[in-house]
């Protein structure tokens, strides 16, 4: 009875807690009745789910206005501003503005999906998935059952079909989604604006950035009319108020067992650090030769030091003590609770032990797999082309159910996006860091191990790199075309070097894929599988799956807190980012766009700016609404602060927050600042 | 005889390349009066090489007037010059003059030797490690009898008396220099011009740097006057003219093993490099985050990236095959050669598997000696401090003979010059530090391992770091200076947490240390010596021993190469900064400093800045004076370009240069720009 009741009081500490990225199919109704006497209504959460966004390149966002205006951060648009930048204009520094429909700039390759409907599979694919098979087997067995639901579901709807595994294998759910793939640019503000106090202040608070972007989602040329969006709060929240977050959490490693974690630890994060820096300072020393290089590399280095500083605040956490104590201390009480009951032991029980074999099989091919399946030594989208060209030739002609996942009838329309983007390609830049990895490849392998000579070809990983990136042809998109049309035989015979390396590499390769997925993916997902019954089985419902870069709930008030004896507002004013610049001597990165020193006078300096809640988020949130009770727009997530790190493992909410622009600030800005006349009239027109 | 022909005809492409690091007491006379028709006197070999100037710091420099005015690179002057800055005024980034003997700026900690004199002790130490030792009883007698022969010296002659390990162990020499510890501050430009173009233009050419600072040496309280110093040519070289390097190049590898270069490329550079990028990541971080933070962590930032860039370029090298096929012929028919004469067989035969045999050794112990030993989990001054405290308390009771060689009799006014500096401290930046280095003992050991556990005890890093730098009182010079002088029993009553620290993990850190010595080191010298004696018996005396950083003699000519089938030219003009900055939109670091842009008119832009030759250096030569036939400076060494980067493993002459300042484009700039008079005078003072 001891260990009951400890664990409804930790049920009971959970429910305090603003915890978790709860699914729109299992909201925590009682938690919000309970804590905050709000009760959604399934209309209020199928406005929120229809109305919100996912960036397919790795964000979140919402419509925001019945012609389809989607709102995301600056962050997330980066990457189509990158793509649709040139030496001669560069969208990712400077504001953009359209003042008519046709002056809205259309993305490269940007995909957009709006989630309709969920579904539960998980009986269908287990019982596709025999107990007793073999994990070779079992794994055909799962991949072809997820494959064949897909394609399904993609012919009766014709909407995105994802098979989504949740709670690590505990569950499965068919997701629908609605697909935009013409998605335009109507406003950005200024990089220095969008990302005021840079690296320096990335995952810190208090902050000072307007890191907003505005899309129009389009369909056969019209822009969209979007049954769902979300009303703008012309005065967003207020200190304490309850709000909400609807958005696209990437991953989290909540449920993983402490083996698992040590894994994390001491095997997987420091080998991301070491690429992530390894990268940073690669692509740092090109951006330093001259402006249109800093320009070629600016997106992509962007995104690995907010990498490389999000995985050190993990690594701090990991390192020390508290963390591991507490995933101690709850892992010895659920195997306890399973151990406890014959029945649980029998189903559960040797579930931990499977996923440390699991682990030791992934430790023993990690470095292989990481650098020749996952493609880190081949560091550049050429490779990546060449290898899905030549994987393709292979696999279209085998039945759905039996192809690699990735190229799985459902997937194909976006996986050609991709393939056949007209994306920028450098050839300076991918030199360079093609050169770069195939050095790492020799660094982790060894000069003598046979791969590396068989890719290296007698060259060294600079000249190699020289070779592939001048002679391939994958640059023009249309030669791409033809070798995808010309299936085997055009593969065959193309000669292209880079299809050639992808060709030659891909035996050993597809080798340690399949080792991957028997020996550690399938027995994981089984484990997980039954490490997530056990949990329900213990704890009830009141568990919510770790995150997958699908459709979540997360809650929380907006709240300040105490850091070394000092309060920390819950919110910031505009005033304070011309105070934090002149700090900093106006220095980079703390340098205000000319706009906005020349309209300061202009501005009500006491406009909220940023704002922080305990609302649980994670990378892949950015972008993400943050809407009130009554289901308007009051912000948008565009960080976590540094205490917010660790919510990869573990949620706390003593000083850990999620920070948002706030929507007044927002609309102070476009109005002030941008004479955004058009921007502000479509959000704040009356009656939306 | 095949084989005797190839061997000459290596020796005549010796011969023919300008090739080599000479020992001043072994010069490369034949070659030079075969090539140039020139003859080195002993007294011209003798004056310049009393002219040279080691700086203990890292580089080197020369004697440039009767009144002990020394000339090094800014960026071997930039140790001193960041620590004798502080918040209010920067002696790095700024320009600084001294208009009187009373301005000038003493450096806190700076050590500079003139080499007087070398000594041939090798039938000494050779004849006190009796063959038949075991290697700990051989390693101990080495150190032995290279302590008391630098204490009997230092006793005799008052001057610093290292015994220096030449050709890996084949041989050993007595220097004795004179020191000077009283260096002050004359003139320095600023960062900007010294290191116009920054990362981007490092080890690399065209170049446009005034990489220049001049100190000037006291004794006494008075300036030295120096019997041996260089005269200014204030022509300098022209193209084609033959010049000379005297400089101490700190550490080749070229006399290295097939195996011993294997370890290189897969264990020790890869690791170097890893550290070197973790660490530029994370100053740059640092710096990035405000201008004191910058200044703070400048100079060290351009230690770390300078190693990164080089390391780079060594790594390219030694990852292409062209490097090691070369090495493997060289080894090869060295082989052959030793095992076609029986005596040498038995003499020599075994060297290479016994090299191959301690690098297997050292490869068991790499990561624990290189993070306990060499201290690379502590990244901060204060742990290298409370380290020399704790093992001064337990070596200096020891006889000399048995101390370990850092803490020898001959060696402590050294040691104590660093370890009583009062060189500032910045808590902040060694906290950051040292949780980054304790995070990577982490990473490399595991979080489970018992030496990891005891460091942190108990505690995240960064929180660990924090309680270490915040509580060490070692930040005082005086806590240290009583340390010192309580000895043992003050050590163990401390309890200063860095002591603490450092005492706990001195046992294992010892034993790391004790199977280092006796596995690796020892075998190493041993088997080195024998293919020492090896290469003479099969290549005659025409061999130059690695770089140790003592001082060398290397020559070459003033020549433009090829590159990408353009022609580089020997020497760039002043005009080209002006012209490089314009290219770059003077944006930094190609931003010239106000002091040149104002000035631009006053100068002969044609006057020759940079120019490159054929001399064979090496990281160390930094600062090495060039001269010229007569014995006068043309000019100072500052850089290699990329070429040149593999000179650690062999040197080649058709791209790779030696980069050095024009002395002609030296007092342009010292009298049109800074309006130097005084140093300009004395430099071209009648009669010098």
């Amino acid at each position: 009875m001891i260990l009951r009741l400890c664990l409804i009081s930790m049920l009971c500490l959970a429910l305090r807690a603003d915890e978790g990225m709860w699914l729109f199919t299992d909201p925590p109704v009682a938690q919000l009745k309970a804590k905050y006497g709000f009760e959604p209504t399934p209309a209020w959460l199928e406005h929120v789910q229809k109305s919100s966004v996912r960036f397919n390149n790795g964000g979140s966002g919402s419509f925001v206005s019945a012609d389809g205006l989607v709102m995301t951060n600056h962050h997330i648009a980066a990457d189509c501003l990158a793509k649709i930048s040139t030496r001669q204009k560069n969208y990712l520094s400077s504001a953009f503005l359209a003042r008519s429909r046709a002056d809205e700039q259309k993305c490269v390759d940007l995909e957009l999906n709006v989630l309709l409907s969920i579904e539960d599979v998980t009986a269908r694919v287990n019982s596709a998935v025999k107990p007793g098979l073999d994990a070779a087997a079992a794994q055909k067995a799962r991949r072809a059952v997820t494959n064949t639901i897909e394609k399904e579901s993609l012919d009766k709807t014709g909407l995105r079909s994802d098979v989504v595994t949740l709670y690590n294998g505990g569950q499965y759910h068919l997701y629908r989604y609605k697909k935009y793939t013409d998605v335009r640019l109507v406003f950005a503000p200024e990089k220095a604006a969008a990302f005021f106090g840079g690296d320096p202040d990335n995952f810190e608070y208090p902050r000072y950035d307007l890191d907003i972007t505005f899309f129009r989602a389009y369909e056969d040329g019209k822009p969209v009319k979007a049954q769902h969006y979300l009303k703008w709060s012309a005065a967003g929240p207020r200190d304490g108020e309850l709000v909400f977050v609807s958005g696209h959490p990437g991953r989290t490693s909540r449920l993983q067992t402490l083996r698992h974690l040590e894994f994390v630890r001491d095997r997987q994060n420091p080998t991301s650090l070491n690429l992530l820096r390894r990268r940073e300072v690669l692509l740092k020393s090109f951006a330093d030769r001259g402006a249109e290089n800093a320009r070629r590399a600016e997106d992509e280095l962007f995104g690995i030091q907010n990498s490389r500083k999000l995985r050190i605040g993990m690594m701090e956490g990991l390192q020390g003590p508290a963390l591991f104590e507490r995933k101690q201390a709850e892992e010895k009480t659920l195997r306890q609770a399973v151990m406890s009951n014959p029945e649980w032991k029998r189903e559960y029980g040797d579930a931990w032990e499977q996923i440390s074999v699991s682990i030791g099989a992934w430790d023993g091919i990690y470095f292989d797999h990481y650098l020749v399946e996952r493609g880190t030594a081949f560091n550049t989208g050429l490779f990546q082309i060449a290898r899905d060209l030549v994987r393709l030739a292979a696999e279209l002609p085998k039945p759905n159910a039996e192809r690699l996942r990735e190229y799985s009838e459902a997937g194909l329309d976006s996986l050609k996006q991709g393939l056949f983007s007209e994306a920028p390609i450098y050839d300076d830049l991918d030199t360079v860091k093609l050169a770069d990895s195939l050095a790492m490849l020799v660094d982790l392998l060894g000069a003598n191990h046979d791969l590396v000579r068989q890719v290296l070809a007698g060259r060294s990983p600079r000249q190699r790199a020289e070779e592939l990136i001048r002679g391939t042809k994958l640059k023009e998109v249309g030669v791409r075309r033809k070798l995808f049309e010309g299936g085997q035989a055009a593969i065959d015979a193309s000669g292209d070097p880079m299809v050639e390396l992808a060709k030659s590499i891909d035996p050993p390769a597809r080798k340690l894929r399949a080792t991957y997925d028997e020996k550690v993916d399938e027995p994981l997902k089984q484990a997980y599988g039954k490490i997530a019954r056990a949990r329900f089985a213990v704890h009830g419902s009141s568990v919510y799956p770790d995150a997958t870069f699908t459709l979540r709930l997360a809650f929380g008030v907006a709240k300040g807190y105490q850091e070394d004896g000092r309060a920390i507002p819950w919110a910031t004013e505009i005033g304070g980012a011309y105070a934090r610049s002149a700090d900093h001597g106006n220095r980079e990165p703390f340098n205000l766009p000319k706009s906005w020193l020349d309209r300061k006078n202009r501005l009500d300096l006491k406009t909220p700016l940023n704002f922080v809640s305990t609302a649980d988020i994670i990378g892949g949130n950015s972008g993400s609404p943050v809407v009130n009770r009554a289901g308007e727009l009051v912000g948008i997530i565009f960080d976590g602060n540094i205490q917010s790190l660790v919510f990869d493992y573990l949620y706390t909410e003593e000083q850990a927050r999620a920070v948002s622009v706030h929507s007044a600030g927002i609309l102070e800005a476009l109005r002030k600042i941008y004479d955004a006349t058009p921007v502000v009239a479509e959000l704040t027109k009356p009656g939306q």
